[in-house]
């Protein structure tokens, strides 16, 4: 069991009318609990709607901001998490064992072009243990074989380009991870929140989930931090299907700042 | 109201243990009501599981085949439909306007690359009228543009591949259409089921929907039948996430005959 | 018998020490003559080469700038012109009858993959008649259905991208009749040059050639002017193959001004 | 000095009309001397034509097939060669140190897109030592990334699609090489022929050279063979610029067995 405090604060000059959707508050989730939290956005809005997107966790915020304002919107909570041990003997199902809910997490998205990496992956993976084994054999590869560099990738950078780019930021390795995970019909998604670097600046991070055995299990490729203290915001088929803000207007981000402290 | 009467038949070798996910079945609907229907597989299967995608109207069938086996699905159904009457004059919506559970379907998916057509789509339709006669001014933009051919496209065949090679079959025409409209803030979604083709052999259709107003409306940019004659089966982001059938193992499709009469 | 008058202006600003590779004169062709011609480059370069690539009329100059420098290029030139009047009859070949020396011209390039196009090419010109009108029919129709836009493509865009942006400038415009023909089994090359523009700015214009009956013929498919009014500067594969400037280095091009006067 | 033998069949099935140019002669090239050759195709033609590509050693020959025929070429050579030894110490030219005719070899072409590579180019070779080592390291590299997979790659398989896919064959493998040193501002090409394989059928070889120093050295990053022992046929941009064989009309390869021995 574990406490962390999250204080993250995004700032936004808004041009012209924008409809911003965020997703910045730590999920409903069985492995973490919000002792306390508190949202506020300002200038004060005429039109703030809380909502949570039908079958997962993610609770999502929607604002209208008009033409020339300056958004700020400020997250502050205390969470306490309780990430299961990792279950390094956890094995791969086959496609009859597993639930009906996971076989969603199957197929290819934009982001992580599965059907397009079968050969790759096994050509690579096909030969490793499987199971907990082969999933962290390729968050080794890819950790081994994709510089993290900020700015090397865009926001229509798909699995597919990193492996060509050969570097990427956290949300392009999870692409990566899951596009192989897929490939090799092991369920995968996307999942972001709240982790302490202890060598890098306060930010989202991006990692993904892979069911094995009975159970969702975190991966991590990029051994930015530590998975045990990650705060879990969102969980989707790729890093477009749960951005943590989604803009439809002419608005520049000014600030971002997602610091998460361990108590 | 109109009745149709659906016969529906899949026969594969299979030579491998296989796992198949079927989707088949009309799906629960408001515009429809299924009034007797039937599903007959075999061998006598050891371990039939029928379920439903927990937030849509998708019904599914999962079975383990042995290898060395013959499966064989058949479908029969008497669907009664009420399609409502075609609103020429819905609105597109702002995105403050649209409703939550409609947000999803703006996302780009793996067949329907919308990030990547923004400028063609508001190149090409960006002085159109909006709303209703927009979307239909895409699909008339596909009708004429892109050429109906079978075997023109393959599985990993996606929106962006389409335009370049200006051919598909109906699939392609809705992952075109809901592309486009996506790149335009409109949702859009991926709907297959039965329609009777009076030009055709008898198969499943593929057509899309997008939110106008406060209705989803059906388009199909083939004008292959009647959309007030079509029979929902699968709804979804893309081909890739409702397939009629999904298959992991080693068989072969050596019969698909799915007929629809209208009574 | 057409006089021209070219005043073309070039400008960089050199931050590190670059190599520059320029081609701005007009070509060695049968159909134009250089009356007097006159390259200035300032500063006095200590190391300026004149070339030409060996099996085609292009001719290059090379120059070494200096870090924290400003080169500037001056070429001015009076050049008489001879276009064969249009062959509006003139035949596609045969492979059997085509020159070797245009065979050449049959292969996909970097941004004419005339490889990828072969249906697309077949499916929407396969029915025109052939020939020269063949050619004026794909001219016809990328004027139909892609945008002329300044910015709308980069230096990595190829003809494929072209179709599914459906805009470009005059390099696209030319890539896009290349890949075509070649896809059709018309040798087809990039040529670019100086042409007086009623409607724009003075800049270099692209267009393409394409080998009929006995003879190279140009074709263009913006539009922006008169082909009797082309000087030609550069033949070869597309755009990457005859660049007005290559540069290795860091520089910033400040100035560039291709003015042609028709006399 | 090295002698070897050569006996190269092809033969095609042709079904209609087909226009087939050939190249399988050994080159004129300084390193190689032809001591006899003979080419035999049957049927007689009416109409072979030997021709050479004009600024390269290329050797062709085009032969014009009657539908329902079935074309038999048999190419037969004594060979001389003197390859030169290793230059390990070769050094990277600057840009203003490389001859003319190598610039051309620094663009991308449709199989090896280096303005694509770019960034992964410097991140994975950028501090590699530099000259022959940097390109001996790329040939690591590919060999110890790279499956190589007979059935791997087809026809439109391109450097680009190697990094994604993780296999390919001889011609990808050189793709890629030529594709990362142009990145890396080295001029390379594409250079087929014949050598002798221990461990696989007998086969061209594709392979690639970079100019270093003064000269152009080859390399192979398949390690099949010994690059002392090959003959030289082609010497191009990438692998459609040379073809073994280029068809024009509808034949089949029925039989492939380009044979060499060493003396």
């Amino acid at each position: 069991m574990s406490k962390f405090h999250i204080d993250c604060l995004l700032e936004y000059s808004v041009s012209q009318a924008t409809e911003f959707i965020f997703q910045v508050e730590a999920a409903q989730h069985e492995w973490q609990h919000t002792l306390a939290e508190h949202v506020s956005i300002t200038p004060a809005q005429l039109n703030i709607q809380h909502f949570e997107r039908d079958q997962s966790s993610n609770r999502l915020i929607r604002i209208s901001a008009a033409e020339n304002s300056r958004v700020r919107l400020h997250y502050s909570a205390h969470v306490e998490t309780n990430i299961p041990q990792r279950p390094l003997d956890a094995v791969e199902n086959t496609i009859a064992q597993l639930p009906a809910e996971s076989l969603f997490y199957l197929a290819p998205s934009r982001f992580c072009e599965s059907d397009l990496l079968v050969n790759m992956a096994i050509r690579t993976f096909g030969n490793s243990p499987t199971g907990y084994q082969r999933v962290q054999a390729i968050c080794d590869w890819i950790y081994n074989n994709i510089n993290y560099e900020s700015g090397s990738s865009n926001n229509t950078t798909s699995a597919k380009d990193i492996l060509i780019n050969r570097a990427g930021v956290c949300r392009d390795f999870a692409h990566l991870g899951i596009a192989i995970c897929r490939a090799l019909n092991i369920p995968a998604r996307f999942v972001f929140g709240y982790m302490p670097f202890y060598k890098a600046l306060p930010d989202f991070h991006a990692i993904f989930e892979v069911y094995l055995g009975q159970q969702w299990i975190l991966f991590d490729a990029t051994n930015m931090g530590t998975i045990d203290e990650f705060v879990r915001v969102g969980t989707g088929l790729d890093a477009k299907d749960v951005p943590f803000a989604s803009l439809f207007g002419t608005a520049e981000l000014i600030k971002i700042y997602p610091q998460i402290t361990k108590l």
